[in-house]
């Protein structure tokens, strides 16, 4: 993890207080139903929760990990560390589970966790998206398809577009997070041989998550999987985002800006400069995030009832993967909110290419007044290749092309030169994706 | 795409005869809804479908093949071919339309179609693991952790959690088939300038999809990278089934077996072999569709209204990945349906460790009688270790180890090694599973 | 593969004339080295050079593809033909050696023809380059960092870093060239147990090739894995010039385009459209070469003396990654050799933002007159961001600034826009480059 | 970086510390140059040296934190604290340089001291691995191909494939160094606008780098493409032994075992466990290493004359990746050398399967003896397949095979059950390989 692409609360998720602290209430949690079961007597569940129930603080991780270091291996070094709290009654706790029992459950609560973060951040992206998309809804710009201009669009139109590709994002994740959400509390192999099955329905009601209908020693990591491409995904859409926003800064287009704070510095050596660095950390960012989706995807084929190979890999992505596209999606926020646009700049570029962007209209035009399609595109074709060489603007140009004229007289022409024509439909589009306008 | 692994359905797909049928379609359904809206005659309309509405054949493929090489613009030549058959109303067709609209929407049907037969593919493991699975619910064999002899599961609960991780496949492939399963028509940048959404919402009904919210030129590659990022997720899990199953007949091991049929031959230099070779040509078919994964990730992130590199992506990997996928899932189908089962080999492995297996059961026998958990593992491990050096079995160590015997009377003792233990539960997991036993 | 991505020469090395061909020579040389030590007559290793050293005709190669739909095996295949043309004499044939004898051997001789034409199409590559940047050694233009305008460079050193990029790219093509170009003839499993290491040794030489030093039944797959991974670094250094030419062919730049020849059509829909199709494609195509490395490196870990999980990731790559790279090398150096410069847009832009890439050389005139760094580039930048917001020119502004005007006296900040400074080392960058100017 | 997966020497290279010292080193050489040319005095870079020629403490870094935090720019930060130590002379340092020229020539050698211990890792695995494999050059074991018993090798021809292929992988690692071992001090867009081309040779030859022949801002990124690929293709070759040594550990097989430490712990639930941890580990190790590939990749398209994409990407794997594989190479070194080998398991593998390893030698035998192949073959796998049935060894079956006795005689055939036959050129291998048996 990169520290300076963390923010707090989801670095917290990955921090050893919270991993403790939900290993606890997995056990603890455990102890109650093994009560009820009456494998374990009732005074012990009670006694754990009593003593057990508190915030491992500094002092507590500190104890732990030195035992860890003498008897390496992490779940007895807890649980050695919660019998100083809890006393002889602890000798029940964890009572015919198995250490993945705690691990993979601990890493379904996180990840949920996780997921719940990143669910917010999307709806932040989503907000600003919205309120920029219907800010702009007709500010007329340019649109452009292989970086050449094509036909005009809206600015609103973008950010809608990319309002509907992150609310996809959000019910991905919401999947994905379902996918994670489940609980195994089913011994070594997975057959409940030392614990009863109402075990895991206790824990997973409790932690607010399903139970794992069959797992091994372990669940399978085909969930996890899923999880990590998902956020592959969600990081590719950023990316789009975010490589939009920095074509919109270049300096020949400069319809759009991130926010530059008075005082800021765009580079040490040329003090004209304003950079969009945050988008091109967040495109940098979005390669971290789905260059762990293979890893992943590795992780899935396990040996038999399971291997280990899949753990370090975690210790990897689970963290850095979630705390950089939380990161990152809180970042992408903030751009699209304060995002300065240029009206100037977009009406400028709209203007630059001398109507070419009308060609298309001109063209069925032609063809609506009974040229053929391939006579019209050539009509209008040898006009258009004159702009670019910059010998006038095409409307000049067609008015004076006479087979044109023949064909369409001066008026018709010139409305084809209209740019409400392509925002009449802004609405309909507004309505799909955000049911208003 | 590799033919040796490619069936006819899926390849056909991807055929130019199924690819200018969906065309065809497209534009025919559009004239209609043109038609509805008064923008061309009916006429033109009903002349599309009388004379458009037949098979592509490869004379007609070789037709516009032919056109394309002159006028290097696949959607113009197919139009041209197309005029020649409808005549003179052909100019009607297409109108306002651009090639993204015919293209995109094209590859939303492909897309469907390659996903209906995954589906069936899927099925197709489902019902072979799940026969596999009853038929085998109570044969006992070893349940390995790290490769190492852990504690009895049973091949009929191996077959149930492949079956649910292929029932999550299926789930994932609907949500993903749901994903690419829209239509757009909606012109050169997505703005409906010179077409009206109601053509967009006709053919949509009519092909089975839904409406792309808001489109740029293109569809957007979000949904795209979904759903292929969901085939490797799935081509992970076959691997895992694929590995289980190579794990299982390696010489050693030998509890289960591909499918050899009289007359096969393993090797040409060494007569003797018989090798799992379908499941690792599944292990390396795994990893083609899982390199696709990227490509398509990174075909998310195109400028602006859309640039078209994508498009050599899809080329490739549209065909690859479904067709990979669909020939190693049917493959995979096979192998599990075929799949011998060396009872023998399972039960020798089972005994192979002389009671190894049974550790934990005594470890938490003499934890219930009292010893200390840490006390009881010693106990446990030190006669343990000596199995492991060929001294003995578990249980006659035991019982010759004066700590142990003074905790756990000998008939307690042997109660632990029993098999019956483990099954216990497998009814539970076979409800969760299959909802039945 | 993709046919309209694919180039003949590149593609006949992957079909089964030229495999079989290999196959043939690989077995013939076999064959004379057999006969040298005595283990077959001399007699026989005639008769197979004399009856079967002519072409693999269709017909002979299907008939080939008959057997093995019999047999099942490539390799008994082949043999089986080949004793037809050689009769009796072809019972010696395949003395001792092993199937991937054979197809391992016959790969490398693939992948070294592929490396040649691959070497070949970056010495094309290279050529173009050094050509555009000679003829624009001097053509000052506008030097970007961030997307956003920095300090003038001229094309000829973006050319010229271009050229050096692919230098290095074809180091790393013949190192990896020779990663590949090993023979193993040494059985089953490695230990020439039924062919004596003479035989390796005589084939390789004849092939070119030098000797596997210690072979499991496979050439171990770490070499090929390298292979790969390099076509994915040249491939991602293709994408590097791809996209800088996209970047100056967009409309708002317009530095460069793509040659468009007379007639073209950007857009079936708008008639203006002159798009960068090609440089978008390399773009695409650079992704598919990349996706191949993964697959690649997940192939290294064989199991044992080896699996057979490598192969069908090698029948998709072997051929797609070479034929793919080879067309799009070749397509590259056809889109630099005729890339169309637009010398007035490119002066243009590089007095677009009014003398604001002079910035840093009116700070360190200031810092040199004796003011602090930090105080020279608040100076500066004040003047810098009037000029952005379009209130006029650097030079004008920083004249009005009485601060500035205390440190610098007019001739001396006028100085400093001079364009002659930015270029006065780009000889000794050629000569570094091209070892002459 | 996960910290148990880190080493300390490695993990320095990537703290503030030494980069700040590169930092400090870069800027000194610099003025000395800067000096020579007369554009700084003398006594400047003279001062920088005697003040500021000392280890970056941590107070010194926590005040360089404290200055970025208030300028959000880290080279500044730098300058402003070394100002502090420097006093006056401190406004010469940085002339005419950009921050790139200093982090990425710092990337340069943080890349350098990395390579460094990576070799040094390896000829820790060189060494373990090339004594095993002549400890065990003549113990015979099975080897398997498709997990599938094949034909007697050696344990020293295993030992020495893999120590072959780590040479390949130092050899490539060299390669690799060099790639990232350049220096370029060239200014804002690499023009040397506003510093000589001799300040860079001169900082270049004293940190031992060569120099760029031609960079933009930065130094181009498909030097350190190919750095990360190669680290990824060293991964994989780990994995592939880590995968030989978890195999060859499992349960069934047996005939090598990590070490296993007195009063280690396998698993917290079956005191019996001795799992292969450490390769299982290395396995997840060699996922994160190639999971670094890719992005890495991405990294090489900058924009025009750079953009910042890549910084982030490269924080996370500049450190990640090389701590990473320097943590797993050490592991990997201790595991091969105290690997254990169990003797007994080793030959009871081999007679396992009664025989079968020597099919290929007798069908041979039989072709010798005038049988075809096609025959040979089916007599042999007749018997063969008899054997797999469990109905007694080969030889007996052959023996009692009336065809078989009438081609070969009882001598002949018991002689090709001979494991010397298997063993003969071991030595010229081992010769091939270590230059000496």
């Amino acid at each position: 993890m990169i520290p300076r692409y963390a923010r707090p609360a989801m670095t917290a998720i990955w921090e050893p207080a919270n991993k403790f602290r939900i290993w606890f209430l997995i056990e603890a949690h455990a102890c109650d139903a093994l009560a009820d079961l009456g494998v374990i007597p009732k005074d012990a569940a009670a006694a754990v929760w009593a003593k057990g129930d508190k915030p491992y603080t500094e002092d507590r991780i500190a104890c732990i990990d030195t035992i860890e270091a003498e008897v390496k291996h992490d779940v007895i070094a807890f649980l050695t560390e919660l019998a100083d709290h809890v006393g002889e009654p602890a000798r029940f706790v964890h009572q015919g589970m198995t250490s993945s029992d705690v691990l993979d459950t601990c890493l379904s609560v996180q990840l949920t966790q996780a997921a719940d973060l990143l669910l917010e951040d999307l709806d932040g992206v989503l907000a600003a998206l919205k309120r920029r998309a219907l800010e702009h809804k007709l500010t007329v710009c340019m649109g452009r398809s292989h970086g050449i201009h094509a036909e005009p669009v809206t600015l609103g139109l973008k950010f809608a577009s990319f309002y509907a590709e992150f609310e996809r994002a959000r019910d991905r994740l919401l999947a994905a997070r379902a996918d994670v959400a489940t609980c195994a509390i089913s011994g070594a192999v997975g057959t409940f041989a030392n614990i009863d099955p109402a075990v895991e329905a206790h824990v997973a009601e409790k932690l607010g998550l399903s139970v794992e209908p069959v797992s091994t020693q372990v669940i399978p990591r085909d969930r996890h999987a899923q999880f990590f491409a998902v956020l592959g995904v969600i990081a590719s859409s950023m990316e789009r985002l975010a490589t939009e926003i920095r074509h919109l800064q270049r300096t020949e287009v400069r319809e759009a800006e991130e926010y530059f704070a008075p005082g800021q510095k765009g580079s040490s050596a040329m003090p004209h400069k304003r950079n969009p660095v945050l988008t091109e950390n967040l495109t940098g960012l979005a390669r971290i995030v789905r260059g762990f989706v293979v890893p992943a995807l590795e992780n899935v084929a396990l040996w038999h009832e399971r291997d280990i190979s899949h753990s370090s890999v975690e210790r990897l992505i689970g963290p850095d993967a979630t705390v950089t596209l939380d990161f990152a999606l809180a970042r992408l926020a903030g751009v699209v909110d304060k995002l300065v646009v240029h009206a100037d700049a977009v009406e400028a570029n709209l203007n630059r290419m001398g109507g070419l962007v009308f060609s298309q209209r001109v063209m069925l035009a032609l063809t609506q007044a009974g040229v053929s399609r391939e006579t019209a595109y050539r009509m209008v074709q040898r006009n258009a290749m004159r702009v670019w060489d910059g010998e006038g603007d095409l409307l000049t140009l067609l008015k004076g092309d006479a087979e044109v004229v023949a064909a369409l007289d001066e008026a018709t022409l010139a409305g084809m030169f209209d740019l409400g024509h392509h925002t009449k439909h802004v609405d309909t589009i507004f309505r799909r994706v955000f049911g208003t306008v």
